[in-house]
């Protein structure tokens, strides 16, 4: 069915069905001018916002309204993640072209209500408008997060080690897959454009590692080298990263070798891993490190002086500027 | 300059200067990967989102970039207004074609900037993006109440009088103007034109009317018939709306006649007035009507019992049910 005939009231009862995940903090969700909330006592209020254009953030010929839905929540929910905060609510913008079907839509949402579901978010308002041209989404996140456990770029000191969380490059290299049109032909890849179309938030991991008294936190959207040029950036530090020790998957690999790239390069100039980048004293990266995560963690390097700049060594032990370069919004 | 050359990073430089109005409840604003806000204590945090598409909401030819920047947050603070809210923080997306120039989202943020100044409210974040196609602007604004003056739309009782800030019609006759290439025309009518294109949101009366015990209340963003309508809908009641007393300025009036319509049509169909509607006690409206709201108030009806419809009264007394129609999202 068209949206015309539907109607914007239809579309939005047809929407707001189990939106609300979490009953004790909403007085008003989907439905009036404004959602209201009840913030939790001694705790800031995280937001953050993301847009998807289509033909710039996604192809729906390489996703399904169900995965694009997923990952439009998901990549907010990472933002939450790598302030250490809880995810708790979100509001959601589609401007709609005339050649997607309300089952398109319903899709879409199912995905979103179904990352929603997992992360204990509700989904309490938005906005739905026609598109002239492509598929726009845009979704605004809110969380929260004890003020003693905030985790911001600047918070980097000298003697702090470097880590990860999961592995890099995974999602870039799936990405490429998919314009080739390779993943069907690779079996083996499947995994790769699994974590580039349905990223996984590092939502639990994030509060951990605040607890555990991480200093500084970036999650990996723009690839590893715009990201700890970030930190260094806002902390006055620099830091030294270690090719060898950044966590490539085996399918990165192998993938990269088939399309006559380095796997390193994925992990470092890539995007949309979603996964954290965090620094840590060392003592308490011993603590961090016995404690169940939900995901690996890898010490990629360490904090060092401002002055030195973000140094990447390679395998020979050679070092040379890690440029932040990288994934590019613009890429049209 | 082209965006491509500037960088996004460059262009949050540019941005993110003056848009902090009011320090006391920020952490961390624009430039990490969510903000941190402090929410005020025993208040309700609201929150709503908008998306204006160009070709759907709005028209380059018609509208400057100052202009457009501070629409895009005068219709999310009319959302905030409408709960009874003060409007504290806003997020803002954009999807930017090639052809807009760096000067453009300058000229564009200075007219958000601008309203948010007026209101105290801080710009504590965005997204920037490209977009292959049209201009599309994302903003989410958040607001607090204290929950015993909460307005909702359900809120609405029989006996209550129904009551409007402002004039109405005035926006959609503006738009009409506009894109007849009429205004240019006709002096006289610019204050039409500047209604739709920079509308004031009520947010100084919205407040102040929920302190004297507005029942229930929306902003006319639709239309006053769509917007009644939902006010009965979410409220189980009926109206009785007399449509010689629908406030309506000379301007329109005139500017009706010009285009061979009636200036009724644009209140009661037309939309983006961005007034407020409510609904309220005859003993409370006698109180509030004393107060200085900057605004005047008109009383256009009554609240009658849910099994009389909304029933529209015309010039000779005559009743008729006032359909819901009116301003289409789906314009396209």
């Amino acid at each position: 069915m068209e949206f015309k005939k539907l109607g914007e009231f239809a579309l939005i009862d047809l929407i707001k069905v189990d939106t609300i995940h979490n009953k004790e903090n909403v007085v008003i969700g989907i439905g009036d001018d404004a959602a209201a909330l009840i913030p939790a006592p001694h705790q800031l209020q995280l937001v953050t916002t993301d847009m998807l254009v289509e033909m710039v953030h996604f192809d729906l010929s390489t996703t399904s309204a169900w995965q694009l839905g997923y990952k439009s929540i998901a990549v907010n929910l990472s933002d939450i993640a790598a302030m250490g905060g809880h995810p708790t609510h979100v509001v959601i913008s589609i401007a709609l072209p005339s050649y997607l079907s309300v089952d398109f839509v319903v899709s879409l949402y199912e995905g979103m209500k179904e990352i929603c579901h997992e992360f204990g978010v509700n989904i309490v308002g938005g906005d739905t408008v026609s598109s002239p041209n492509g598929l726009v989404i845009n979704v605004t996140a809110m969380g929260e997060i004890d003020p003693k456990k905030l985790q911001r770029r600047s918070g980097a000191d000298v003697g702090d080690l470097v880590v990860v969380t999961g592995s890099l490059g995974d999602s870039g290299c799936g990405l490429e897959l998919l314009q080739q049109g390779k993943w069907t032909d690779y079996e083996f890849f499947q995994p790769l454009v699994t974590r580039h179309v349905i990223p996984r938030p590092q939502v639990t991991a994030g509060a951990m590692l605040a607890s555990f008294g991480s200093t500084s936190m970036n999650d990996i959207s723009d690839g590893l080298a715009s990201e700890v040029n970030e930190i260094a950036r806002a902390s006055h530090v620099g830091m030294r990263i270690y090719a060898k020790m950044i966590p490539l998957s085996a399918e990165v690999c192998a993938a990269a070798r088939a399309l006559g790239k380095e796997g390193l390069e994925y992990a470092l100039y890539g995007g949309e891993d979603y996964q954290l980048v965090f620094t840590i004293p060392p003592q308490q990266f011993s603590l961090v490190s016995q404690a169940d995560l939900g995901t690996k963690l890898t010490v990629i390097g360490e904090v060092i002086e401002e002055r030195y700049g973000v140094l990447l060594v390679d395998e020979e032990g050679a070092e040379s500027l890690l440029e932040p370069k990288g994934y590019n919004h613009f890429r049209q």
